[in-house]
């Protein structure tokens, strides 16, 4: 047994169909996360498939160079799966028929009124002195084995079946093999910059050095993952991040729109449903994305009123009221045009707010003047309507996400200082 | 060196925010499917991080275990970046400064006005007695290298910078390993579930052994992707391809859409065009994204003229036109509303065909006559209205996407119908 310093972790996932341009391995996120929170850092991760000898080539690798080994996937009833069977040889153990899970099997499949069909019956053998996790979402038995070097976990590969394994079973075990305790917060912001992010946490880097910082990022949306580690509590763990994250928000302010892990759109919802509010959208190029994400939310219907897609002019003047000279003088894509659709929105709905997006989201359709990615936003309230000039680059797509975002960022900005005051 | 059959495959991925849960390796499905059309197998994936050691001992038990590797990752200009050193290092062979190479970092860097930081120095070293592979699209260039054992392909983590490496310099280097020809198809179907295809296609597996077929299923489409190899020629691997696309479309009949890889909204769209035909929508528990989908298609403004989303039951009234009477008697939920929902967009948004939508997208609102997922698809034409009653499994997102589906699809058999008489 190496020395408890040398101790490694591998994660490796077996199914020939993760060697295919078709599939991945997702389960090893998961598995990740979760190690992570026990202190246990992942070093490899391997992918395998489902024959003899390339599994029992990566089987042995793994324990040799990993002490603990968690294997997923292969343990169904067809010929292709062949995961315990393998193991079993590498590890110069017997397979041992257990009566008491032929009869747990066939019980799931009385309970569905349907006869055990004959191949199932191999998943009632397992190899000596294991341990027998229960699947309580399949007939395929997990496994944990102790050698004299390594510590092998066998979960089934389905996300429904190794999961809920997972929680009951492997984590209570591997509480033993837990190094610190770890805490994570995320915080997640609109309307900032990478670069301006940087800029503005210069001078807190030094005073946060005792968190890990990742950084995801995409066009529109800038989150900041932290994690606390601390050998003595989990509460000092979570102090570490907790004062990280307090730090972090006074810096980026009201760039931050959440640090509960909410999206853009119910962090909105949750202010309109708050004050009794309601919301109405009108929408151009993002052609019902903004309406479609406003309506991910559960219980949007408490306050988002309706929505007029106007692909076309005509239904820019027919259903919201904006004038024909302007569309002709200043363009469809334009900030009086913009200012016209929220403002009708709004009123025609009978809304507290009017949001509208109108802009060119490509790849043809630009101009010198208006280039693909050029977008008007617009907010109406009651007093008064805010309009931006947006220039998003990227793809179709992308320009449709960040319209969305930019609209949903107005409002909630909006709505805070509103709150504010 | 191991004889020809066993030379095995591999690819390795190296970088330390994939062991991680936040970062998966993507690289390897493109890679997968460039080697799979080749006739070259993958047989393993591994993702190591950073550390000199642990990457050491990856690569050994790579190139112990595979004839073929194509390592991925860790060519960038800082210190974590270690893959071209450890690789050496494990090869054996030295790192030679290349001038040539340092100039055209630097002309990189002074096409954008900068100057080239000190660190990008390292990139300028390449392994000694192997071939550098261009990179266009970034400062890190790829290596090609044969051993007496091995050939070792070292390629840049980011995506933009790996692909077009992968096609102007490796692609026609692997032709030599070329194993077989290899040719793609993809069915796409809507409408049909996965127990009716397989009852369908039962009589003609037997006729079509000489492809391989994976089937990719979620709830509202499912596609069947099919491969077919020879060692003759392309034209050979075509013609099975060819075939079996033939047979299944034959016996799937019109529950095919396109067996050219296109959207669904895409293929409704083309119909669309052809006839020079416009379409609405009216939404209310999909909030949108039909709408969505539909202008996701670039050209999209051709052919789609506005939407409403009348998630309330005034808008529903207002704006649809309608009968206040109907929604008391019936609900907003029925086929009724759902009925004149559709027919009223058409009217309003003069346009040849109006799609509308009307359900229970959940977790919430549904009762024992009403459940979750109960959804009202209408298709209004000029002579008609058609309605389908649906009942959808799934969360929120699952049952807004195969209601969008539904209404699409609804559409296309309708347009196909129309094209056929």
């Amino acid at each position: 047994m190496k020395p408890a310093k040398d101790r490694k972790t591998e994660i490796l996932a077996v199914g020939s169909e993760m060697l295919t341009p078709h599939f991945q391995d997702t389960n090893s996120l998961f598995l990740t996360e979760r190690l992570n929170d026990l202190g246990i850092d992942v070093h490899f991760k391997t992918i395998v498939g489902d024959t003899w000898e390339n599994l029992s080539l990566a089987m042995q690798q793994a324990f040799d160079r990993s002490s603990l080994v968690i294997v997923t996937g292969g343990l169904g009833p067809t010929k292709d799966d062949r995961t315990r069977e393998v193991l079993a040889s590498v590890l110069g153990k017997k397979l041992i028929f257990k009566e008491a899970l032929l009869q747990k099997i066939e019980k799931r499949f009385a309970r569905r009124r349907m006869n055990m069909p004959a191949v199932n019956k191999k998943q009632a053998y397992i190899i000596e002195s294991s341990t027998v996790l229960e699947n309580k979402n399949g007939t395929a038995p997990g496994l944990w084995i102790d050698t004299v070097s390594n510590t092998i976990i066998l979960l089934p590969g389905p996300p429904h079946e190794m999961r809920p394994m997972f929680e009951s079973d492997v984590w209570p075990r591997l509480q033993t093999l837990k190094k610190h305790h770890i805490f994570r917060g995320v915080i997640k912001t609109a309307g900032l910059t990478e670069s301006r992010i940087e800029s503005y946490m210069e001078d807190i880097y030094p005073k946060i050095q005792d968190v890990q910082l990742t950084t995801l990022a995409c066009p529109g949306q800038i989150e900041l993952h932290l994690k606390g580690t601390s050998k003595e509590s989990l509460s000092t763990a979570k102090q570490k991040v907790d004062h990280a994250t307090k730090l972090i928000c006074d810096v980026l302010d009201e760039g931050v729109y959440t640090t509960k892990g909410e999206e853009l759109e119910e962090v909105v919802g949750k202010y309109l449903k708050k004050k009794h509010q309601t919301l109405a959208v009108a929408e151009s190029c993002t052609g019902g994305y903004l309406g479609h994400r406003i309506t991910n939310v559960p219980g949007s219907s408490n306050y988002f009123l309706h929505g007029v897609l106007a692909y076309n002019n005509k239904a820019k003047t027919d259903l919201l009221g904006v004038s024909p000279n302007n569309i002709e003088k200043f363009g469809a894509v334009s900030p009086q045009v913009a200012k016209e659709m929220a403002a009708g929105i709004r009123e025609r709905a009978g809304a507290d707010y009017g949001l509208s997006i109108t802009g060119i989201a490509g790849p043809s359709g630009g101009t010198k003047d208006k280039p693909v990615g050029l977008v008007y936003t617009a907010l109406a309230s009651e007093k008064e309507v805010f309009i931006k000039k947006n220039l998003f680059l990227g793809n179709r797509n992308a320009v449709k996400f960040q319209s969305s975002q930019k609209a949903l960022d107005m409002l909630r900005r909006y709505l805070l200082h509103m709150s504010k005051t």
